[in-house]
């Protein structure tokens, strides 16, 4: 069952992700609800702490899809395919929560912004980890590791703008696709994977 | 000379950019220009007009780098790298207003949002059409070409949140990495282009 925190926290990541976390007062909020103004604020202190649990959990969604997989053993460009897989999932699971946690998070108060720009940091790390680890294997030829993270997760992360479940690929081959794409790239010459 | 239009769309490109165009009222748009809102109505009949006008002329600068080397004859890899590297100048020269032109959008009423719709169904057409001449040329080995199209221009666009004009790469090294990730992928095993 539901509980009242969680309620909030879905009508609340529709509100931030549809117009913006600016454009979003605590009466929307309570509104979308039907409740009142003071009731909400029994159950949370402030917008922008509404704000902060959607981005603090989904920032732990995130770095619990793709930390194990980076920190296990194996080849790099098997890894690289997991972790796309494992945050594509992620994305499109929960398109308007991974949206408020994409692109909302920079109106969170000085401190929590900073510590989210540190598990960005960090979970981009993975990523790049995996890339640097495929290269002094000899498995990958990634010039500039960190750019090649960026280019990836921004492609991915889009998804959360332009995904819909009633569309005509599914998660797991939208996130085929795009390993197939990361890892072999355009050339027609290329070798490609098994 | 900045004509006084100019400074309007200048001003409310830095606001719904940073802030968001739900969160933004014609009041603060004055406010930031030091004028009377009475007097902002002499320059500009409403908030979507101004929106609508940011969001016409940003298209009109893409259109105008991309579609003259998707329409010209040449081998699909060389075009793909120069249309990567046309769109990429187009975001960073102005951050702001590819900002709102790529994630406002949006928020136009319904005739000038369905205009800007087909027009940006055009614009990924140019990227679309060049990786299919590719593949039936033989140079390419794209499945989807749309994916793909939406892949690049989905890590290109996202430039428009990172890029820092005193960042380590000029935007012609970003989009010359961004074409040798995007053509030649990450596998080692790759014959890479001359």
């Amino acid at each position: 069952m539901q509980t009242r925190r969680r309620q909030i926290e879905d009508v609340a990541s529709t509100l931030f992700s549809s117009r913006g976390y600016a454009a979003t007062g605590m009466r929307d909020i309570a509104k979308a609800l039907d409740l009142q103004g003071g009731s909400l604020y029994s159950h949370i202190p402030s917008k922008e702490a509404v704000l902060a649990a959607i981005v603090e959990e989904a920032a732990e969604a995130f770095h619990a899809a793709a930390r194990p997989i980076a920190e296990r053993p194996g080849p790099a460009p098997e890894r690289l395919r997991e972790m796309v897989a494992a945050h594509v999932r992620v994305v499109t699971g929960g398109r308007e929560r991974a949206k408020v946690f994409l692109f909302e998070w920079t109106f969170l108060g000085e401190e929590r912004r900073a510590a989210i720009s540190r598990s960005r940091a960090a979970y981009q790390g993975y990523f790049e980890r995996v890339l640097a680890e495929g290269v002094a294997a000899g498995e990958l030829a990634a010039p500039d590791p960190k750019l090649a993270a960026v280019l990836v997760l921004s492609a991915m992360n889009a998804m959360a703008h332009w995904y819909r479940p009633d569309g005509p690929l599914d998660p797991d081959t939208l996130a085929e696709r795009y390993a197939d794409l990361f890892l072999g790239g355009l050339q027609a010459t290329h070798e490609r994977m098994p």
